[in-house]
């Protein structure tokens, strides 16, 4: 007849085709409680080194963060890039040193840091979002001196370790980031700061994101790494804990239950639950969009680590 | 053991559960390109008179559009309200008449119009609406003058026809509506218009809808209606069109496949689509979240009618 | 001589027509100090119900709202409706109970108020204002959420009794209203509220334009009745009472010289004043221009009530 | 009784007093056509020599001025001061010397001019307004440099005449003067500019009046002087013209009609019309109220000058 | 070969030439903690009469504000005028009466004041300033009312002495000058003020200083006079006072070593002090750049008083 | 006597340093016209490599670009790194390929230049720019997407040569660099660019500066690099070109006199000017002061190029 007329038979077959698409209505809506309550509040995600590494995952986590942001959420990423560091050190033959945890950082050292954060990680995170649009911007710590460090001073039986350009954040100017955040941009940030005498440090990557969470009194905290929360152990069986205090991650730390690497984790949570953030999560990035699930569904995963009222 | 530590067993079984809110996760991020596409967009939607009837179908609609406005639409919802005007004009007492589908609206029948409209209508879409926090605004097209109209002329037979306060729309004051847009709200919007006169009239709701969605170069414009779309017949069996071309339509109409009523409907969006609005599509407001299917998902419904080009 | 020269005769013989014009000039510049003390303040005006039955007392009052709002002063405009309600109910056969005054509202009831409200007498003043271009905007308690209830309790003789949907003010959204107000709009407001369930609630107009009066520290607030003020007899002879302090009128009600309709009236004002509003009046909507004359003449007209300091 | 209740008799007995009231606010209502149509509109006012002398004039010519401010109208007060030049001069000995009307002004003149159009006149103006509150500010054309003149060439009798720093303007920068309007200000401008190279010129106050009028598109330019306006004689009567088109004018100056001093004001008129002015007036200062008069009643008083067409 | 290459012989022996320009711009890189200091900062400067009368230091001093100005400081300039007024009044044979350094000023001597700081001076500098481009804004303390003044009471041997017309400021309105300053004008200030009832007065050039730079905190107030700073004499050697505190100087005043004319100075120096001020300084304006050498190089240059602390 | 005042003798001996003191005054305001000149205006600088590696050159071309910050010039700095690049490729043992002096870049080179211009050069700059206070902040073309890049075609001897990631702007999204300015920060921008695949390619700084010039319609375009400028050799003497045409240009490398390194600089000279840059310079960073003496003197100083009109 007209060529321009597109017809489809209508004959009510397609029901079951219907019905799958009502579904994905259905859920959107499902979400929608969810959505509300986190318009126009500040999430401070950590990605962990791990997703970095594993492109799969670290896509899926991305598009995440870009559909939190379409629905009004204004995400805060921070990432470190320890393992990346390590990496390129041993190519460079530098010596990796490690102080209970922390990297002993020399003149050396903190240019690999630098090079690896901005370079190679802040870099890459970016390019992934702005594959989407004009959404995310790199920013490093010592960007317009936003983050100020000191030198972090650390003593181990008794004794002064030097740990070199590995800092402690004294203060974060709001202004800057709240500029790029209000313009709508998805800041990403390498934990580096400055002091006034323009040295450069490599911060914790959970204590950076703590301290931004609790500067901003962010709705909620979340550190994405490789493990899937806070385990226990009960009669050899190994349980995660899905909810759990401040009072009670204490006693767990006390019992050896929370384990070396987990220490630093669950305190930086506790640090921003005292100061103002609504909710910390250990989460693992690994699982598909487990960040998502945790905020636009009523599943809990991961472990939330809750105020002691 | 800590009586604040919630404990679940962690041992894989939950599998499917775990698949069920990833697939939820999932859908939100499928809808993303979409989201992506209508953020910040302006989408007007027409409310057709049987959808007030149906309290569930309501409902229905008006979570979807506080779906749309939380994920970055810009929505103005119109309503008219003919069926529910004839019950209480009939209720009154008042001579019922109709030429060629217009109300012939005299004295009497304006007031109830207005009383309708407003007072019971506008009123209840934005309770409903509000249930869910300070989201909607209801106006009268002449509130701050903002919808400027004059007497319908109408000629039937060569013999021009007194259809009494039924007007055409002359001019929109743009400035209004954005204010309202800008501050967040969701203005739902009864079909009124008044001239310099203070002379209040009733303007056709699908007219009205197209009017707005042209002076503000809408991304898209939906009928809400109680069909699924413009059928034809072709050898006895009634087809849907899902897309159709403006000189389609025209085709249609000549043929008499578009019916009566369709007419003013398929008109309105034509002349929307001349306007600059992108898309004009005429949905069943029945079938559920027809609106959120057609705007989040791939799937065409009903139908949808596009520029000639 | 030359045709668009236009020439009158200059002789002095004009003198009288002069003096006029001359006087008019002179009751302008009286105005002035008056102009001066309300420029930029909040002025809030409850039209009474009976008002709206005259037809020429209210075309007279609207000019004196127009005029103040031209002279700099941010009326806002509040109405009931307890006639037109009755009315309607009694056309609709349904059952018109009082219990104190207060009108048992149930779903019928409320139904009915809102038409009235909205549909009639919002709808009616927002089209006689805007005659005079682009002046008023019409709106309903629960748009935005803007006024927030909870059903008023009421208890007789230690019963308790259900009146329905009638509401008392528990908070009220000062943004919406000022985004009306700074946008130079006159709100006109139906005395709707709602509660965070959806439900819609019909308050006392006297009491409404006193927690918005004293929501926004108005410098006036003045209630517009069909009598002329509190009166008080001595020796048979009725007296209006010009000015009086809070605490007389606790007298006046305690010795029964205020009668039933006026307490609630006068509780008004007294809620008012006690909540920063500067001045509380009523006035007899239907004494010619008796606002203006209150606002920008040196003559007390109707019943001030003053702050007891 | 209660000795904070004051009560005054009420016995329908001051009808007479209440009219007087009642016409106050009639005559207010009167004025609120004229107060819509200079609603935000930009007046400009000459204040001719003569009125500075009179101390009761300007007195009320300056309450005029702050009705038409306070009613919403941007008021732009323009005053130049020949009279008191000239007295200056002769006091401090200084030769004053005219050509055609125009002050030949070498450097001892310029800075009497100086002294007296800023430290006397415009002082006084500024002083007497602000006794009223925040009112006015007094500004220099030279203030931001915002009245570029040049040298005012003139030739008589083909020989080029010397008029020392009378200057004509060349260009006006719109950006402060609206900047004080925008603050509420009325400004008091003394008729000075000033070329790139610093010197400081006098311009001829009707001129001054018509190019501020033109720059900033004025609705109407009213030139107050000492004079009822253009008169003609006929038949040996004096008569006033009342309305009269720019072609008018031109005719009346041919014939010799429209004597030497009024010819520069008629002239600044008529530039203000060609350049976008709406209406021209040439007012008496000395009639009371004259301004008032013009704007705010239907009578026309002076002389209006209009376009042609 | 080419007309429009212009080329010049590059051997190094211009080597000369090339130092005296690297010195120049090490000289600009000198300044740059000064400037950075100053950035955004208040600085108020009192210029003394005795700049006025000697052209050449005048323009000097011009150069310097405007300097100040283009590198980010917030100059405002305060003038009083005494010997210039003096000298009109000799002029016009108006007795030149003076109490305790005070002048007496009655009526004719307050028109005079207003003449020859508003019509002569102010009017003087700011022509000066704005040969340089939009620069300057010359502003009267009663321009707006922004300097509300009182009479000054004044009592000698236990009586009242009737200054006349000589005021003490009692509140400045921060909000107009603000304007001025945030519209980067550089206001220059004439030492008049007003009461409510629209007296002018005229105010101690110091003191005015003072009281500026109080209410707006600012950074430096610098009184620019004909003398070195604070002297004492030593063993018949006089000697300059290059920094002293609060305390120091008191005891000064005391031993007699501060004179008379310096008093008032100092006085207005230490209750800047008192108010916030940082620094004070009182410099000879007849020295070539004593301003730029004191704010923008480590040379201390006159007299700079500091709080005691 | 007492113990805070300090005491400077006064004898007139110091005449010497006094002198020294006003001549750095006068340098201050002999750069006044200069600075006057660029207040508010552009300037876009591109940072050479050579000057990277010369720590001493670096701090003083810094101290240039803050200089010029606070005296109100918006600097936009613009750098590459390939002397870094190649040497990190080599450490890594990467092939280094050029094309014509084009770097060919594939995936393995993209990493690379992304690692030293992002983490080691941008990185560095911005840590001595903010050495003095909130000034730099970092940015990478690919931040919100700001610099759009297509792969660069690049044909030799009629065959198409893949240079890999070697990007070409085809478009600059102003906003964000707007924003950035008008936040008052210094912009340091790597020369990356993404395409909307998310590809990241490094693009030729002198290109990029001079698309980043044209686009930002800068007063100025400075290339900073390790030669003086344009030398031409007149009979065996070499001389500098100080000031060329585009014209003039366009022969010197049809003659060859403009060598290989130097014809692209020359050729995005000629560029900026013809889309509306007003000035472009080929300077020596090493020279001190270079940029300084250029803007702030003068002294014309390397080869400045200009349009031929």
């Amino acid at each position: 007849m007209m060529n321009k007329v597109v017809i489809e038979y209508y004959n009510g077959k397609e029901k079951a085709l219907d019905d799958i698409y009502a579904n994905k209505a259905q859920v959107l809506l499902e979400a929608l409680p969810y959505i509300k309550q986190y318009f126009n509040e500040i999430v401070v995600v950590k990605l962990g080194g791990a997703i970095m590494e594993d492109y799969k995952s670290l896509m899926k986590v991305l598009d995440d963060l870009i559909l939190m942001k379409y629905v009004g959420i204004k995400v805060i990423a921070v990432h470190g890039g320890g393992k990346q560091i390590t990496k390129l050190m041993e190519e460079k033959n530098i010596k990796v040193e490690f102080c209970d945890g922390m990297r002993v950082t020399n003149n050396e050292a903190i240019d690999i840091v630098k090079m690896v954060l901005l370079g190679e990680i802040n870099s890459k995170i970016v390019s992934l979002l702005n594959k989407h649009g004009k959404i995310a911007v790199g920013i490093s710590g010592n960007d317009a001196n936003f983050v100020i460090c000191r030198k972090k001073t650390y003593k181990k039986d008794g004794k002064e370790i030097d740990l070199g350009y590995v800092g402690e954040i004294v203060d974060i100017n709001k202004d800057f980031l709240l500029k790029i955040l209000n313009s709508d941009y998805l800041p990403v940030i390498a934990t580096l700061g400055s002091d006034s005498k323009g040295n450069i440090y490599n911060v914790n990557a959970d204590t950076f994101a703590c301290d931004i969470a609790s500067k901003f009194s962010a709705k909620k905290m979340v550190l994405l790494t490789d493990v899937d929360g806070i385990k226990v152990t009960e009669k050899t069986k190994e349980k995660l804990v899905s909810r759990i205090s401040a009072k009670g991650c204490n006693e767990l730390i006390k019992n050896k239950d929370i384990s070396k690497g987990m220490i630093p984790k669950v305190n930086a949570c506790i640090s921003a639950l005292k100061n103002g953030v609504e909710r910390a999560h250990i989460l693992n990035g690994n699982s598909e969009h487990s960040i998502l699930i945790e905020i636009f569904t009523d599943k809990g995963i991961g472990t939330m680590i809750v105020d002691d009222n």
